[in-house]
């Protein structure tokens, strides 16, 4: 627990960009500790400058590999940029289990670049919660790109990369194809598709399978390009910069990336609101010694014991 | 909209195994409707018999085929079968993307068998909420053993297959590796694994890789077995059968089946209320004309206007 002082100094470091400070906000988060609310409240008027992009796909595409050839080229138009990898936790490791450490080794030493795995697991909403506050003290922080990159692709993961201006879906050779995109309901929220590891054998099939699935799709404001790459040789990483940055002028100039912006906003809004019941809920739960009972004698059912536990909730 | 009536009659066609009110019934469920409180009441009393499996893993290791495979097990075992497969809404179909017809044709016509996918586009709690009141339609209308596939491979998709009584995780050769399964935080909710299409290279290797990774892990009550199926051929269907009984009838003898299932309907309760709450909140924040603005304006923050929003909330 720190005290308000505390909070106070950090909201100065983060706003001032220092490392550390930002390291220790995002900590914050990843904990969900009741200082959030004043951080939140400190840094907040310092945000909405970065652009944001979501980086998604299934295991094994190559998200880390091109997330670290995409810091490159933010480097080289001289961008400020931070990456932020949102990782379910393992037991397995007892909390972020990609290491801050053993990728993008080439941009550890650089102060304009800020690269951090973050945990959920204390922040009572998950990621959908967590992801926008981390992103929110990276913007504070002044870091000019700021790239989200998911682990897993089930619908959370999905929901967590789309919630950016521009969301980059990542596919690769016999890693699952465009069908099974498709059921994962991923194809929706890409603004831009990217075939990665193009030098191996099967590359230009995917793209042709995309091309099609794309096709039978409902037609899109601002039709996602499909490219290739192949992140660890360098290969196309420029080409996904530029679709990168004309989707992003087009989302600005369109009006559109304000009006995703407000409705994100609101939304996520809603959704801590309806957190704080939650934790009013699960104490009226805790005060019930009977309900467990009661459900597995059959006494009560699911649906008739929630409307009686929201009766006595008071958040 | 039905009538109290008939949901009445819904309900008792459920508990007589109709499957045209099965279907119907499941079909409330998707949408979420307000008929749902008194079907789940109407029904309660007959659940609790079916024994539960989940089916999880990377898209494309042949999930559907193996849970084909198993439906053939258990008629030759002689029990009632349902599948119920947990497919994300998709706006390129509009709905379900796996379809009941295209697979499992084998099984079409045999009254004992259910085969069923359901969306969740109207349930506000989503799959994790929809799932396990499908799996007590399917309990209650007499069928003995319920498997439930999810699609995706996400934080929601592996919550919903560990939401059962034992929950087989499916690899295969070359759709992600053990690593990337123990990122997603899919290695922790196995209860059986099976390394399918082991007829393809490199399949002795994923269970090579995966016994490894086990060891690393924590030690279990009931360690996990790893087997290999090829269940378009047939292979291993039966061995896998016998790992689930295994494991069912350890876990009903040493009494964890008993605390997971009512673990899961406290927290099943929990969640339910506070959708509950949800609800309560939108509505609140559709009289806010003016939050969207505030907040883009800065002049709240998101965590500020959450508290707010709570107060004014009244479910």
């Amino acid at each position: 627990m720190e005290a308000a002082g505390d909070v106070e100094a950090l909201v100065a470091g983060v706003l001032a960009g220092e490392r550390r400070a930002v390291a220790r906000a995002i900590s914050l988060v990843e904990d969900g500790r009741p200082e959030l609310e004043a951080l939140s409240a400190g840094i907040y008027g310092a945000t909405g400058r970065a652009t944001t992009i979501g980086i998604t796909g299934a295991p094994g595409v190559g998200k880390s590999t091109l997330a670290a050839a995409l810091v490159g080229a933010a480097r080289a138009h001289e961008r400020r940029v931070a990456v932020l990898a949102i990782d379910p936790t393992s037991p397995y490791t007892g909390g972020a289990l990609l290491g801050d450490r053993v990728r993008m080794q080439e941009h550890a030493t650089d102060p304009d670049v800020f690269i951090r795995s973050m945990a959920t697991r204390g922040h009572l909403g998950g990621m959908a919660l967590a992801a926008p506050e981390g992103i929110r003290i990276l913007d504070a922080a002044g870091y000019e790109l700021i790239m989200v990159e998911t682990v897993g692709v089930g619908q959370a993961e999905v929901e967590v990369a789309a919630a950016t201006d521009t969301t980059l879906v990542v596919l690769a050779p016999g890693l699952g194809d465009a069908v099974q995109m498709a059921k994962a309901g991923i194809l929706e929220v890409a603004d831009v598709f990217v075939v990665n590891k193009a030098d191996r054998e099967g590359a230009g099939e995917v793209a042709r399978e995309l091309r099609q699935m794309l096709h039978l799709g409902p037609a899109r404001e601002h039709d996602p390009p499909v490219l290739s790459a192949a992140a660890t040789l360098g290969d196309g990483v420029e080409e996904l910069w530029d679709a990168i940055e004309e989707h992003e002028a087009w989302a600005e100039a369109s009006g559109a990336r304000d009006a995703w912006r407000r409705a994100r906003l609101v939304a996520e809004v809603e959704s801590l609101a309806a957190e704080r019941f939650r934790v009013a809920v699960a104490s009226a739960l805790e005060a019930d010694a009977r309900l467990a009972g009661d459900l597995a004698e059959r006494r009560v059912d699911p649906y008739g014991a929630a409307a009686a536990l929201a009766r006595r909730a008071s958040p």
